[in-house]
């Protein structure tokens, strides 16, 4: 393939790079510049002051010069070219040719990394570069002679798509789990390799109990085989790593450090470890960019009880002043010390705390070696980062108040272009995403839009593609699932659109959903109250017609990180962590037509302290929800007979509220619809 | 003390036992009669055909003579006058010196028996034997110079008032077990002995984790150490055991052991060992009554992979003909004979299936020191006999009319009587009693019931006594919580009713706690639903004033078996087991006020599969509950206005059903009354 771009003059970058006083020759400027093309695309110029700071126009030009000449060979294996390049079939026979090499019988690739998280950076995704798979839960085992892939439900379709047949197996996760189905697969002796960086303890456990069922053994590799066959690996991530300032936190990191530190010592140990980003970057007040949507540096840290903390994370991230911010309690080291870090705290004889349901098997391997005492605790950081402060909460609702009018705006904008015919989802998400970036303090979107027409909106997970994309008919609704990362909060909502006439069906669905909706937005519950126990309110009017929907009602939500943050779920799984104030949780009922139509209302709520003298009776102390999100729901597609007389007064109050407050933020012609979109329905 | 009653004559007994072919002697006759005494008082006479059946009037009146000369001797141990004969700190020093003297520093009493159940035979109450405690939940640790004993939240007062506290400390269950509690108090070296026939292996494991946290260990005692110092211990239990009719079952004990039996080959066990009444009661088709309201049979079973049962019970229990009825693919042998046959089984080499939940160490440890392979999985006859099949929902259907024919004309008669003034709980209950007792198929209440006039109705376990009782006054409530034993069917039920005038107060109170038992007796919802998920509909009317009620909504029930049966609940506690067509389950939903009064409506309600075409949108496989329990619910404490239409149309239709099955099978004046007390509210 022979390059369109300039070949970077060597010389005159160094030259640049001296002038402006930058650490990095440019060699360095290449390795770094790999790091930044295996982190998302929004990660923009941003880079350029991890270069040097201020970035002089000449040497921008020049980093971007080297970015696009490296761009050009930058292959991270998952695409399609990739794949035509290098087929599937030639993937599998490179690993097995490895894992024999290496007195392997068998290997196991999850699709985890070794933070466990949502998102897992180009480098990590194993699973996908194995085989094309490439949904967000799963796993491949790979044995000489048989290979299978393990998805649930939600991705039965799509690995029909992706994976090759004649290659894998496909296993139902959850009916038919890796432990199980090795247990059936192995022989005695056999012996499976697998990666401890990527499983957690728990999961350990179970596939060494499936394997010893058969006499097999379960194996800990020092280097992942994959990562030996995978040709250009893209490397880790290297977005820019910044302060999150206190005007939104609410909280100094100090004060953070020192509290749970605290709590540590109160616990009986010395030190925890930490293994998720979004835990360390609520700790420290940092955030970062290294994977899509989520302002997360990948990092690593050990807080101890003292409250200082040491961070291992690639130091090229930092942005200059980070150091300053972070202060003289936190030490900064590379991610390669973890190792002997843990040693050291083995060796001091107290306890170290290790969550395991989210931590790596290795850091508990390399503890037990080095002696250590562990205690099985759950990440400390969780807990509080979920329950928000007055600073976070007042920042969430300035953000939802800025969200509530890019979504408005886009379905007054809707409202006229639709009815035109022509309108694609595509189109239509990209008009959303275009009013948003308008937004003070937008930085990304929180998560890939789900944009469904007609009976796309019924796919639960639907992504628009090109080839997938329909246009919003008339007689169709429209399902759009959205939001946004701001510096002073997370959005996330949902919203259906009647385009054209609605049958009287969908309205009948539609507001048996929103009926579960406002079930949920005026729940009353006294502490202690669990997510499990409010789950059915929201399906209760839909059940009464045999009709349910297959998706949890709710998750938590973070502030400016996570759009699905712990422990708290509204589902029917059984979920223990009681509602607690301060908390952001999604209210997202919905009904889903195979073939015709999908329905969902979402809107972010708080949980609160019932207002005092709210309820005279109060003998319990009683928590409540307060709305945080603020755009029209379609009144085209309220059935107003089926409102018991409560809930139309909520919705009218609702949309009021909503008339209030977004109103004086919009220009005239959004405004004007939006009068319209909220007139009150009541009787 | 001077007897008052005959010296049986011997010489009699004798000749009248050969006369009626009895295989007893006098001597026998008497060892009989000490198991006799240790059941419950509701056996009356019907022990004698374990002596001789027919029995001649003449054997009879000598086998009374007999029991009242034994009677004057008998004592349990347990009375206030026992307690004056052999006082607590002599107990617990007789219990200390026992214990040097088998080289143990301590020991555990649990309330339990070996059997785990709800009900505990006199020679069982170990804990009350030592202690004075006598609530269905608790247990005490005896170190040489410490003691303590650990009760829940309901019985604090209760502990309080019976407990020596200058013997035991007093701890709660639940946030200071007395595993915690031995971490703490227990030395490296101490020996604390346990009897593993009364703890489950998942108790042994926390104990043995509480005491090795403090460097001591655990150690099986063969004989309860208890035993050995409390004089005159009760013998077990000698209630006559009878078949249970298929009219009543509905399915023959020779196919439920054989379905039972394949599914265990199915799981790969070719034994599982049953030690719950309750399970070889319904699979054997047999009822017994060594306790006290529940027809339980003491007793273990194997029950093997080719259908066939060992039943391990003292022989002396079973009514002539009980073999016959069995069959010969059951072997009758004595208890002591249940360790050799574990050993048998251990030695075969088979997987044995044992429930950890349920069934006593000793039996693992017996099963593991013969090299047995156990299978840890839930009793398998437990969820059978949760889905009772259509013969026994016909037959709870019956025993609910009669039982709601007795409720109705007690309805009635206290309509009546309590105006006049001057009735109390005690007669109130007793002639509630009363009018069950003339039902057919009657055998006994199926728990104590509960009457709680005025505050009393607002403790939640209360019991009636001469020194408690109060008058059923004008302007209060009286909450009467009782049920019954036929034959065919098990009842529960709880009505309120307003004695005088209620205060608003009261019906809004009242009509919130009907709404909430409305809200679970019209739900809706998809197979797979736990009753965890539906919990909050009985709550959400009280939480929307900030009310609540401390208990759960509803626990199964058996089949004329125990009126508390697993494994299905509807409580806030997590519970994973669905509920599924057949089972019965409480609905009773209430509001107590400290001081003032109680509420509570509760019906037993039965899964039902929704009726083809009953939603002609059912897209899932929808359940629901019919109503069981028939009487009126009191119309002078509803209050319309709070009620919405649905939910006044389900109680006008509720009453018209009570009035229409239950007025044809009343007295003219009863039946007068219901007219009245079942008259349409609605608008």
């Amino acid at each position: 393939m022979t390059r369109t771009g300039t070949v970077p003059d060597q010389g005159r970058l160094a030259q640049l790079l001296k002038e402006a006083g930058s650490p990095l020759d440019p060699a360095g400027v290449g390795q770094l510049a790999a790091g930044v093309l295996a982190a998302p695309p929004e990660i923009g110029t941003s880079w350029h002051r991890l270069v040097a700071e201020p970035t002089p126009p000449a040497l921008a030009a020049a980093l971007e010069e080297v970015r696009a000449y490296l761009a050009e060979d930058y292959r991270d294996g998952l695409s399609a070219e990739d794949f035509a390049r290098l087929p599937r079939p030639a993937r599998l026979a490179l690993l097995r040719e490895e894992l024999a090499r290496q007195g392997l019988d068998g290997f196991i690739v999850p699709r985890a990394d070794e933070h466990q998280g949502e998102y897992v950076p180009a480098g990590g995704q194993r699973l996908a570069w194995l085989t094309g798979f490439t949904g967000s839960a799963g796993a491949a085992v790979v044995l000489a002679d048989r290979a299978a892939v393990f998805v649930d439900g939600r991705y039965t379709l799509q690995a029909a798509a992706q994976v090759d047949a004649a290659l894998f197996e496909i296993r139902h996760l959850i009916e038919e789990p890796p432990a199980k189905w090795l247990a059936g697969a192995v022989k005695k002796g056999t012996v499976v390799g697998y990666d401890p960086w990527l499983h957690t303890p728990q999961e350990v456990e179970r596939l060494q109990a499936g394997v010893e069922r058969a006499g097999a053994s379960l194996k800990a590799v020092e280097a992942n085989p994959v990562d030996r066959v995978w040709p250009g690996r893209p490397a880790a991530p290297l977005a820019p790593v910044l302060p999150h300032p206190d005007e939104f936190t609410g909280d100094s990191a100090a004060d953070k450090r020192g509290r749970l530190g605290r709590a540590l010592a109160e616990d009986g140990a010395a030190a925890a470890v930490l293994t998720m980003p979004e835990s360390i970057a609520w700790l420290l007040n940092i955030r970062g960019g290294d994977v899509p949507h989520t302002p997360l540096p990948l990092s690593f840290a050990i807080l101890r009880d003292d409250g200082s903390v040491t961070l291992f994370i690639d130091r090229r991230k930092l942005v200059p002043g980070l150091d300053r911010h972070l202060g003289n309690e936190v030490a900064i080291e590379p991610p390669d010390r973890l190792g002997p870090a843990l040693d050291a705290l083995a060796q001091s004889g107290k306890r170290v705390q290790v969550d395991p349901a989210t931590a790596a098997s290795w850091v508990f391997d390399r503890l037990g070696r080095a002696g250590g005492r562990i205690h099985r605790a759950a990440d400390p950081c969780l807990l509080p980062k979920a329950c928000k402060n007055r600073v976070e909460l007042d920042g969430t609702r300035a953000a939802h108040r800025r969200d509530g009018a890019a979504v408005t705006r886009f379905l007054a904008w809707l409202a006229r272009e639709a009815p035109q015919g022509g309108l694609c989802e595509i189109a239509a998400s990209d008009r959303l995403e275009a009013f948003r970036r308008e937004g003070e303090h937008f930085r990304d979107l929180s998560f890939p839009t789900i944009s469904g027409a007609g009976s796309n909106g019924a796919i639960v997970h639907y992504r628009a593609t090109p080839e997938t994309e329909k246009r919003l008919e008339p007689g169709t609704l429209y399902l759009l699932d959205s939001g946004a990362q701001y510096l002073d909060g997370t959005t996330d909502i949902t919203r259906t659109v009647a385009i054209g006439l609605p049958t009287p069906e969908m309205r009948d669905r539609f507001t048996r959903v929103l009926k579960g909706h406002i079930a949920i937005a005026t729940a009353r519950f006294p502490k202690g109250t669990t997510g499990t126990q409010l789950d059915a309110f929201a399906r209760r009017a839909l059940w009464q017609e045999g009709l349910d929907y297959d998706h949890g009602t709710g998750h938590g939500v973070g502030s400016y990180l996570s759009v699905h943050e712990g422990p708290q779920r509204i589902s029917k799984a059984p979920n223990m962590q009681p509602l607690l104030p301060g908390m952001i949780v999604s209210n997202e009922p919905g009904y889903y037509k195979t073939g015709a139509y999908g329905i969902r209302i979402e809107n972010l709520v708080a949980v609160q302290p019932e207002r005092a003298g709210a309820s005279a009776q109060n003998e319990r102390e009683m928590l409540c929800f307060e709305t945080l999100t603020l755009a029209p729901i379609d009144r085209a597609l309220v059935e107003c007979d089926l409102l018991e007389d409560a809930e139309l007064a909520w919705l009218d109050a609702y949309h009021t509220r909503v008339l209030e407050t977004i109103g004086p933020l919009l220009d005239r012609d959004s405004a004007t619809w939006l009068e319209q979109a909220t007139a009150p329905l009541g009787r």
